[in-house]
């Protein structure tokens, strides 16, 4: 026998580290256990799937467990990693289909376990019409739920990218739809002026939107606070996510901010052999340099790449996190990267901001919709320290030419300074992210 | 009486320059002189006016000249600047409306005469029903031509942004238009694998795309070629342009590539006391080091900014061109930076080149559309060198990230690393540029 590796988690961070393998040490045994039914899939697209724009959960699915199994990689799915014995290099394997459970030993493990949805601590949290949304099979019970109530009303609580998306998803669907949100704005990874913009496009599109409203209870047809009942036939857990670690953690295993695994650059744990990436891991953020818990498919992705390509004796880095994300909701772009006002403080950075409204085609243009942006630099060296964007079609993708530029360490002058494209259709003469950062100048 | 300030051309480079030094030196006297009727407006409009987009010349104003003399800022359309003497400080000026000449006198001079449309050197290139697009002036001759004309046949000679933009416009009046392009493909600004893809579209839509074919005269019904001739109502040039030094060549200013008035990094002529922005002057291209001439409208504004806070006393630097432009013609964006095969060989590179199809969103979205991404990068040091992109809706734009890692100097990997950002409904897991890097790194 060669050397085994095992990959304990099917979705994006396992099995992109297993191709690489697969590609780079093709004499290597790989073996990965999938506790669902699917591998490789997006979570993210679980809203496009709700609100009807796709048809088929298997639409949703990337790489099958039989095309991974043609490219020898033996995808075992239905199986639960139960323990973690890293002196034997053994681990404890559930068969959930058989019931059976067996041991299964491995030179190099690779841990991408993902993340859990948070269930909020309060009654009727485990009735059988509330539904977290983190993974295929939490998606498959939620739509064969909706399918067999048909919720004439719907409560989503908690209003982070997926709550919003479910929301307006149920809203395409025709439903009423109330968002619940404990803090006094939406999406907590906006600043709370940007984010006051996405509620207001929210509401506008019809959708409720109570903020500073803390749900106590749910009940078979209602969603409880303080404030009163509201009527839900079908309730959703925007709450967001928590690193899936404990199999990690029992096996002694550091563990690093909200009891994510600790990793280096090489995206190896505190043992050796053993890497980890994805939702159950740590990330550093490239602006702060302080470890985050990043639960994202693009970040799962990459350090899935990272971890792969030296497990199989190459070497190569993960460059940390800016904790970029968008996303469209009720036909309003959203865009964040780096650091907040708020983050930017906790980080012991001294900062300039300036949020201007700009369009995102050419104003003169009769399709061209307006677009906030909101940038942050430091004081003094004008460094970029993040920025966020909320407006029309086009404006969100943006926010990558701030991930890029941050990557870059450029400062606000270089940033008015970029060669960035205009035409008419596409963009004002100075891009709305050139005239934020003339705006900020003056307060450097 | 203070310091005064003459300002040659009324459109972006001078009015950018204008305005900066209003409000950094608000004790400067300013004058600027402008040939036609129109100041600060977006020629790049121009297409979108043919085409019913917008509905008058007005709309492509961006600050009329009554609001820039609200600002004490002296402009004075219908004037011509006939020559220039840079040792008595003066120059001669025509007042094109009463036909009188005067001299002028400055103390700071501030050049920014523009561009002139190339006219191929051909039999008929001068007749009534044959224009070019650099000016609202050609803007307002050719829309009254074509509203007396209704022309049912348009050709336009040459394909570059403008020509390819005025062919849409004229086919969605319902004309047929033919593109003439006398070398193998349209679009010089691309490499020919990325160019194919844009004729084809416009092919697919309706407009008959000409290559190899030279126009050798024009008469008063069609367009006469070596293979033939082809009826044609209306002639429109899209020729390029040239840029308009004349006056500062005869004054004995520096004269660089392209007869390009030759500039430092502050945007300072070869003459104390003189600067000059846009399309008439030089730039350096930032990848190659080499002097270039870039009309471009972003350029433009970006070196009439550099040049006014020099003028007023500041101190910033204009830090070069990447060549970015993008459009969108028949459905299909485009988007270029950096060098493309041709360049990077000239400049002395060594280059890998990939080029991959990706799509706009994620490839299962209803609306997704392929995105054809071509990245070179440097051998050996893996860093980036240019882009080309041509795809669906939000395609061109990404070429922004590139322009912004460009700046940073960043390299392939860097760019595989890059913390973007990703929704379904907004791009793919791994953004197209990504993919493309992921294929370039076995050829570095």
């Amino acid at each position: 026998m060669g050397t085994r590796l095992l990959v304990i988690g099917g979705d994006g961070a396992g099995m992109a580290a297993a191709s690489q393998v697969r590609r780079a040490a093709p004499d290597m045994e790989i073996v990965a256990l999938e506790k669902g039914r699917w591998t490789s899939y997006s979570a993210c697209g679980i809203p496009y799937l709700a609100g009807g724009a796709l048809r088929t959960i298997d639409d949703l699915v990337v790489r099958t467990p039989d095309q991974f199994r043609a490219d020898r990689i033996d995808v075992r799915t239905g199986h639960e990693a139960l323990s973690l014995d890293l002196d034997a290099r053994r681990v404890e394997v559930r068969n959930l289909t058989h019931q059976r459970t067996f041991q299964l030993g491995f030179d190099y493990l690779h841990l991408a376990t993902g993340a859990l949805p948070r269930r909020p601590d309060i009654e009727g949290v485990h009735l059988p019409h509330v539904h977290g949304v983190q993974t295929l099979d939490d998606a498959a019970s939620l739509l064969e739920d909706a399918k067999r109530r048909r919720p004439a009303r719907v409560a989503v609580i908690g209003s982070g990218y997926i709550g919003l998306e479910m929301a307006e998803a149920f809203k395409d669907r025709g439903a009423a739809v109330t968002v619940f949100e404990a803090r006094q704005e939406v999406m907590a990874t906006l600043d709370p002026d940007m984010a006051r913009l996405v509620a207001k496009a929210m509401r506008e599109a019809g959708i409720e939107v109570r903020t500073g409203v803390e749900v106590t209870a749910i009940d078979k047809a209602a969603v409880v606070t303080e404030a009163g009942e509201v009527p839900a036939d079908l309730v959703v857990l925007g709450t967001g996510v928590v690193a899936n670690s404990a199999l990690a953690a029992e096996a002694g295993l550091a563990i690093g901010v909200k009891d994510s695994i600790v990793v280096d650059r090489q995206q190896r744990t505190s043992a050796e052999g053993v890497w980890s990436a994805g939702d159950c891991c740590q990330s550093i953020n490239i602006i702060s340099g302080a470890p985050t818990h990043q639960a994202l498919g693009t970040v799962a992705n990459k350090q899935g790449r990272v971890a792969g390509l030296n497990i199989a004796g190459r070497y190569t880095t993960f460059p940390g996190v800016l904790g970029t994300a968008v996303t469209s909701v009720c036909s309003t772009e959203i865009g964040r990267t780096g650091l907040g006002e708020d983050e930017a403080a906790a980080a012991g950075l001294q900062i300039a901001v300036a949020t201007v409204e700009s369009t995102n085609a050419a104003a003169y243009m009769p399709d061209s919709r307006p677009v906030m942006v909101k940038l942050i630099a430091e004081k003094g060296s004008g460094r970029l320290v993040g920025a966020q964007i909320v407006g029309g079609g086009g404006s969100a993708k943006r926010i990558d030419v701030i991930a890029a530029a941050l990557a870059g360490r450029l400062t606000a002058e270089d940033l008015i300074g970029l060669d960035l494209s205009y035409a008419p259709p596409i963009s004002p003469l100075w891009d709305p992210v050139q005239v934020a950062a003339r705006a900020l100048l003056p307060g450097l």
